[in-house]
């Protein structure tokens, strides 16, 4: 008889994901559940399974040479990019978000430019202003827009910029990081835009790559949106150029500490909007995390290369 | 010596609207603008004016022999659709708001599904509620549309919806007055369909085209959209629909009195948003309806044909 492999599960998750769960691998694997175990066994256990979903403390994975195969369930790969030389593969879910923070984007950004945010506040008031706001609203159509980011978000959300005919560019990381000291570079793509798009993972070139040399030479029209990590932009800065009117406008779904500090001036100013870094979800994200897991263990187990395994060197 | 024609600009214009039109027609047009005359000059004056632009009222219009052409400043036609064989020609704004409902119809739709209006309420209140609110939102990828109306509205939205993918159904308005008292095409159509969208003109096939039978052909998880005419939807009808979760939601940007009294219900539902007929507008409206109203203007001092004549005799 074989010896079942031992899977830790530590997402979150309800009883319908669970019974998912346990229905496809109860005949081949032992499952166990983080929130289901006594809290002084969790690591006991955790270092006997062979595979593990979700994303435990880094602290649990430094010298285990049980685990073979951590299957992140973010698309966001710190603090694990410290684990060089790992002797398991880890495997993240690059791609599974793109079509929510793509709408979540694109939602928020005609949000802001068709006076969505000021209309539902007006609601909450019963206020019915109607016809005099319409000269401050704003059209997609023909606009400037710079995306940063070449990962399958920005692939995503260029699709569906189609329609609007605007002027598109989007950097990869390598273009970016071969220009990151080049202000001509970020002037010209910076220039006049309409919007500049962040959607960039979190690698030591993009840690504040919007900075207070580069945000100067944003025009006075644009609006910045961050849906990729909060570490991108250097916040005191972009605060300090919405507060001068450097700038028209941020949509943040990412800030640099989440949740967002009560003291921070982002909560008051009325050209921002924060979605919360809820860009990523939708109804079935939970079960569509573990359809995506499942579909993994079938390679996994049929020795077949992984969906998504994480290139550490690079970072993402 | 050519005698000057006369221009009545009824249309509320702002200096920078009211120096374009000098600047264009001193040489050849007498111009008033109605809010720069006395009131009780101005129906006299009107009355030797052969062209008018602007929303004048109805009765202004009867039994006038000498205007010679109106040129609305809206793309609804209502009330003077009620204007059977009048000597002069009469012109609207048809298409003229199509890119910015269109923009307003996509975006408070994708705020409806990605939470953006609970967003704003949350910011205005500094709550951050996070990760718990994933659970309830929701893509546009892959729905089924039903479009109401085959306007130029229609038509762009239509096109901005092409890259989620949707099963969209367009209705020409034949296909909605031949079926008019036919439940299994309604039913047919609504049938689960994720968003039913009105864009209809003002005729009388469409008045409260959504009616309390038709509404119970609804399915639960639709939401209603009307950014076409407040008279499409009986909106009592409505209110119940929502009150007994028989819908979804409802977006609106038309209501049947406009603004929505205070003690609308429609106000404290949670889920419906009010953009409070704001879709047709935009930052360059107004000077874009003056660029508009001149090019018709050339066509009329050339003797040729204006563009969007009303059919009276077909309502739109």
């Amino acid at each position: 008889m074989e010896i079942k492999k031992h899977i830790y599960v530590f997402t979150k998750f309800e009883s319908f994901e669970k019974e998912t769960l346990n229905k496809s691998l109860k005949a081949s694997f032992e499952v166990f559940f983080h929130d289901e175990i006594l809290e002084n066994m969790q690591f006991q256990i955790f270092s006997k399974c062979t595979i593990c979903f979700g994303n435990v403390p880094l602290s649990w994975l430094e010298n285990n040479l049980t685990l073979q195969w951590l299957q992140l369930h973010s698309a966001g790969i710190d603090p694990y990019n410290q684990l060089k030389n790992a002797p398991f593969q880890i495997t993240n879910l690059r791609g599974f978000f793109a079509e929510s923070v793509a709408e979540t984007t694109l939602a928020s950004i005609m949000a802001f430019y068709r006076g969505i945010d000021k209309l539902c506040n007006l609601k909450s008031k019963k206020n019915w202003i109607g016809t005099p706001l319409r000269a401050n609203l704003m059209t997609l159509k023909n606009n400037k827009v710079w995306i940063l980011g070449n990962g399958s978000i920005a692939l995503r959300l260029n699709e569906l910029l189609a329609p609007f005919h605007c002027v598109v560019h989007v950097s990869t990381i390598s273009e970016l990081k071969a220009n990151i000291h080049s202000a001509s570079f970020f002037e010209e793509k910076a220039k006049n835009a309409d919007l500049v798009i962040f959607v960039l993972p979190e690698i030591p070139e993009t840690t504040h790559y919007l900075n207070k040399e580069k945000i100067k030479l944003v025009s006075q029209k644009t609006v910045i949106v961050n849906v990729g990590r909060g570490s991108s932009i250097d916040e005191n800065e972009l605060i300090n150029a919405l507060k001068n009117k450097k700038i028209s406008g941020a949509i943040l779904d990412v800030t640099e500490v989440e949740p967002l500090p009560a003291e921070s001036p982002l909560w008051d100013m009325e050209n921002v909007m924060l979605t919360q870094h809820t860009a990523g979800g939708w109804r079935d994200e939970n079960i569509g995390k573990v359809h995506f897991f499942l579909e993994n263990l079938k390679r996994f187990t049929q020795g077949e290369k992984l969906i998504n395994i994480i290139d550490i060197a690079k970072g993402y």
